[in-house]
């Protein structure tokens, strides 16, 4: 037991040292869970009828929306206060926070309308995407790429109101869940597709069009980031135009990169400038060694006579 | 207060528009939730003492074993009815609609013995293929692999029932907790092995043989899918037969491509044409370029005196 | 109600096999819903303030820590003395087991601080490293990397203990909410920075130096597993010395493969045998093609002067 003692001892006093780890303030500290439940909240009063609570009765939905949306607001207002008293003292009073947290947690609940025209759009373009869908419901309820869509679609407009931290939690939720990381910041049109999705990331700075599909494993990243923080607030990441196709494994880089409408980007592709409208990108694919059998080694005829072929 | 009314009524009043994400008929809709409970009360049924509830006694066995069964039994079946009379206007009453989804959820339950029998199969391949796997029972714990092929091969008896939706549901359960993708379409054969496995992507119109082991980041996808819908129910997605291992970030693509008996595809292979048994495939890699301090260039020599090394 | 029956039977009966999925003394398994727990508390520990259970009172920080130890402590030995008793037999008796559990336990709470010495570093990496971070504190609640990199040096310091199966389900709660699967076995330095993150594999025996980045899709592993089960204890995976940057999808694969100091990988590089200190490689990419609208065909110039360019 003084073996306990003395373990608790020497942590408590490690915590002693001021890093940044050791602090210990907590009321100071949004609460990770509180904002989980959010994005679950969130989701519902996007896809009402999707997703339910327990003795959710359809006669009471307008009641019931209320209740979510009036937690949402509170816990949203109570949330912007602590990251805006805590990551910038410049911000006037306690009184002047609150006035603040709460004109913004109203603007974002105003926006919500909004996000439901895109992800109404972003529903139709997978199910005309992806000939695995056998209806739209299944989009809503299966595909990770909506959910993640969605959550980021909620998250950029908490962070075009100036919001840290919060909106970043969001899309790690959704990371989480899905594999796929897209930055808050990241600004995307109508009609976005994304199939599988599983290792995807798009950086803070993407813009990205109408009418894109985006597969597994795409990055849509920066160049080397040597410069560190000296790097925050460049455009450091790609613009994509509308109806551009980017197949699994390609990456997109560096925020001058522009990929014109109408271009496909083959699989594996690795992009480093811009890509004029209406082009097909396709690589090259590494030549393929076969060993057979007898130990003879030839190389692989690819029969790429139709070279523009997608990994899906 | 004034503004939330406002908000509500915007949101209430968005709801109006009828388009696919304003269904609010929850009653007929499944409930992703108790799909989610149901997979964890599959899973125990299948690795009887590798998964517990509180309170569980090793003396009830049976007892316990009988109520988890008629619990998934009870809630398959509700689930199976709304999907049913959801998306398939055409089944008939009902009443028709209740006998059909009890009939489904017997038959289902019915092939639990079946999986099981795959699932060992598996498990024992896990243990010869990895040499950091110190004990089948860290394989039944920890590998995620194992969890995700198992949950598709009991959404794969679902899906051939021709349960709508569920089964797709269930591998999303399993893709969101593993980074591995399987749609419940895929046929898959005994011994099959996954290691690692974040970023795997299997099709819906895949067949997999015996004794095959797949890696990390590999896709068995499609060709284009420009086709989008009208490629419904086609064959999209390669053959694998017996014995075959494709190493981490392969892909291999297409419905009409077959990889043969003991076929070893390497890392990052791009396969588009079908492979004859007994060959080994190895991609050239990329020619590599070194910079060293003094900014002299070079080229590396890769030294593939061995060309079939394998990502692991 | 007979099917049912019937069902419950041939199912109980199914258990009777004796196979590895059959085994039902489940006192004798470690318990995952526990050790999920427990790298909950594990990881309040680490950052106190940063993560928080309901009713937790800044002014008794050291009666909750003290608590929250307490019962890492109780949990971890008991599922040791399990692991113990079931995975080596030749332990020795009951008692014996329980004084080493015991020790064990203790044994592992003592490296908190050190844990705690290195991860502070590790929130320092990405902070300088990463330009869309806004904060450290955005770091700790955010980044998925520096969770997966705070449970990997817990479980490391168990596994350095030699306790089974144990450090592995600890990784793999992190991989499961990550994507980034770090085997307990692989040695760490200070100053550990991964970005993003999904996809990473680390092999267990693998050695990394100080400041080393890693980005989203890199594998640190082996090559062909051929050997399996013979391969144990062997080292199979890359040794990574310091200031070393191995930007994403690159594989290093090899127990004997050594990347010395301030070495930088580029994206996708395939890297099976050493690079010498200072030495920058980077793929000459596959040849891209492109197809205009008219059907021409060109080669896409790469303008890849700058060689040197990383995906982030």
């Amino acid at each position: 037991m003084d073996d306990i003692n003395d373990i608790v001892y020497s942590i408590i006093n490690d915590y002693e040292q001021k890093r940044t780890i050791d602090r210990m303030d907590i009321f100071n500290k949004p609460d990770k869970n509180i904002i989980i439940d959010m994005v679950d909240k969130l989701i519902r009063i996007v896809y009402p009828g999707y997703y339910r609570e327990k003795n959710y009765k359809v006669i009471n939905v307008q009641n019931n929306i209320s209740v979510i949306i009036e937690d949402v607001l509170y816990n949203l207002k109570k949330q912007i206060e602590i990251v805006l008293n805590n990551t910038e003292s410049d911000r006037g009073s306690k009184e002047e926070t609150e006035v603040i947290a709460e004109k913004i947690s109203t603007e974002f609940l105003k926006t919500i309308p909004k996000v439901r025209e895109y992800v109404e759009t972003d529903v139709q373009a997978a199910f005309e995407g992806d000939p695995a869908a056998k209806s739209r419901e299944e989009i809503i309820f299966c595909y990770p790429g909506l959910y993640a869509i969605t959550v980021q679609r909620l998250a950029h407009e908490l962070y075009l109101l100036h919001v840290p931290l919060i909106p970043r939690i969001m899309t790690e939720v959704a990371h989480s869940q899905t594999g796929i990381d897209i930055h808050p910041g990241a600004t995307i049109g109508k009609y976005f597709f994304i199939d599988h999705g599983t290792g995807i990331v798009v950086g803070e700075t993407t813009v990205i069009g109408e009418h894109v599909k985006v597969y597994q494993g795409v990055t849509l990243g920066a160049l080397s980031t040597r410069g560190g923080q000296n790097l925050r607030d460049k455009k450091r990441h790609p613009t994509i135009e509308d109806y551009v196709t980017i197949y699994s494994g390609a990456s997109i880089l560096g925020g001058e990169t522009v990929i014109g409408n109408n271009v496909v980007i083959g699989g594996n592709a690795f992009i480093t400038t811009s890509v004029t409208a209406g082009t097909k990108v396709s690589v090259k694919n590494p030549e393929l060694q076969l060993m057979k059998d007898d130990n003879s080694i030839q190389k692989m005829d690819l029969e790429q006579d139709e070279p523009w072929f997608y990994v899906i």
